[in-house]
């Protein structure tokens, strides 16, 4: 077969402070859409790639981090959803669904195929497969069930909460039995969250001059659990209003991951006072719980029990600004970008 | 029966940052060494009084905190080792000896003794229910056994080290066939840790330049359990040396009590990707386990395999200094003022 076109985002660089469009360039590579013969590899052919916080660690030189550095030159890789053209690994046939890591490419070779989770379930859409039912959604069940030790009638605030996984913690805790606030950075977010994901109340972050004032203006008998999306201010004012024996599941601060120095959270004394868990985790440590996680989570996204929102961006070429929209919070749901369709 | 002179220390107003002897002041009320007919209550002559950290968190005007607030204009209360002179009480006795929240002053009337825990075992210093045998000993087990889920090899860290509590985590953790280092603030402290108590390692934080540096040269290969009783800047290099689903058990900061505004702490992010349990505890809701930890302990102090260091300060009149003393780390291991010796 002969080779073909094969559109690349590639970073340019490391990237210090807030990541610009420019940092990647869209260019073209040539592939062969056969696996050499005798390799264990597959070819994929990428249809949705993931826009995920973390990936901002990625753009930075790492040393001993628990991810890899992107590699200036070569494309960015991801979560994705993709269907294999051609297999030298037993595991895995041509047009078989597969949602792991990928490349931001339209075609990738992978060596160790391993990594990747088969879909069997295709009365869905595809792309969930890089959120509610891929790796966010993992993060939302494994931080929410397995972290913060939840119960009938506790109160959870959820900050960055109409994102991929806020909006799913959000979802669990109202099936639960929970009372349940989430903070966001837009009115149409906020709205999202009390009319769309059913939470008791919502605010604008970003209108609160007192984000502790808030706090207690929502929780007036404060907080049993706060899933940690954002670091910095947010932490601080929330450890001012956390309840006795509360459970703090840190997910991810965003807030913090473009500062050349990270704020200082001034207000850890209250973990001794209030006696709270503080707790950060990963969903690579919990990924054995993924069939349990589905068995759960299927059934309510077709019963509508659950539901999940994405802001879903057009064409490879749409990749960086698609990531950089992440940091200024411009995706409203979760941000998936469209590569092929099928 | 008559009155009799009763010397007291009375806190003089509330205190904002470093505490000073003259915050406190020497008095002399008069008591009837009876209880009134047909109370509850319980007369005792105070023998040994506890100067803890905590205390100072009570020098402040607090609110709605885990402790209430000492009364300016009424003597200083805390832990203490006391005889039981008179009891309107069925559980006490006179002669008695106690251990428990009393005044720091010669002579106490106790309207709840229910608190108290009566001292059965005589063959140790009674000094040693301030400490190692009392809250703070408690406040170590429950720490280090609790909190910590030490496992024999692990690597521990201990700051304020030779302090009540630190010295025993540390003999605890010897015990399990872990590996511990601590800091402490004076050689003398530094010779004790390891000449006396056993620890592999210790140093003297006052003399390290760079904190995480300093780590990184005792913990090549990280810490595992942090035994968190400074806060501040330790606590932002621990966090950078911890290793992956290392434990933090926050028991103090003493670091950040006399500050106006605690020190911020940058580098939380490293609970996320290590995967770190930082979980703050208060020895009170841990109580009921009191006879299991007297059990353990006890035979270790008596088969010379714990040892324990005291300061002891003379008289009720040195209470003041003593206790101020703590902040300033004057103390070489548990701080006592002996009112009485019987």
């Amino acid at each position: 077969m002969a080779e073909v076109n094969n559109k690349q985002i590639i970073l340019k660089h490391y990237v210090s402070g807030f990541p610009k469009e420019s940092d990647m360039i869209a260019t073209t590579a040539t592939i062969n859409l056969k696996v050499p013969e005798g390799s264990n590899a597959i070819l994929l052919k990428n249809l949705y790639l993931s826009c995920d916080p973390y990936m901002r660690n990625r753009m930075n030189k790492l040393e001993g981090s628990y991810v890899q550095s992107f590699k200036p030159g070569s494309p960015i890789t991801g979560h994705g959803v993709a269907r294999v053209l051609d297999s030298g690994h037993p595991n895995f046939k041509k047009d078989d669904l597969v949602w792991g890591i990928t490349g931001w490419e339209e075609y990738s070779v992978i060596t160790a195929p391993e990594t990747l989770f088969k879909i069997h379930h295709t009365d869905v859409p595809l792309s969930y497969y890089t959120g509610i039912l891929g790796m966010p959604g993992m993060t939302a069940y494994v931080g929410f069930y397995e972290i913060c030790s939840p119960k009938k009638g506790e109160f959870v605030f959820i900050s960055a909460a109409s994102g991929a996984v806020g909006q799913l913690v959000g979802q669990f805790a109202k099936l639960l039995g929970c009372y349940v606030v989430g903070s966001a950075g837009t009115k149409e977010k906020v709205d999202l969250l009390k009319n769309k994901f059913g939470f008791d109340e919502a605010f604008n972050y970003k209108e609160e001059q007192d984000l502790d004032a808030a706090l207690k203006r929502y929780f007036p008998d404060g907080i049993d659990i706060y899933f940690e999306n954002v670091g910095g201010k947010m932490l601080d004012a929330v450890l001012l209003n956390m309840r006795l024996h509360g459970r703090i599941a840190v997910c991810g601060m965003i807030s913090q991951y473009n500062l050349d120095q990270p704020e200082g959270v001034h207000n850890l004394f209250c973990l001794i006072a209030k006696r709270i868990r503080m707790e950060g985790f990963l969903v690579f440590d919990h990924y054995h719980l993924y069939p349990k996680f589905l068995d759960m989570v299927l059934p309510y996204i077709k019963e509508g029990k659950i539901v999940y929102v994405e802001d879903i961006s057009e064409g490879l070429e749409s990749g960086p600004a698609a990531l950089i929209g992440l940091f200024y919070g411009r995706n409203v749901g979760k941000q998936v970008v469209a590569v092929a369709r099928e």
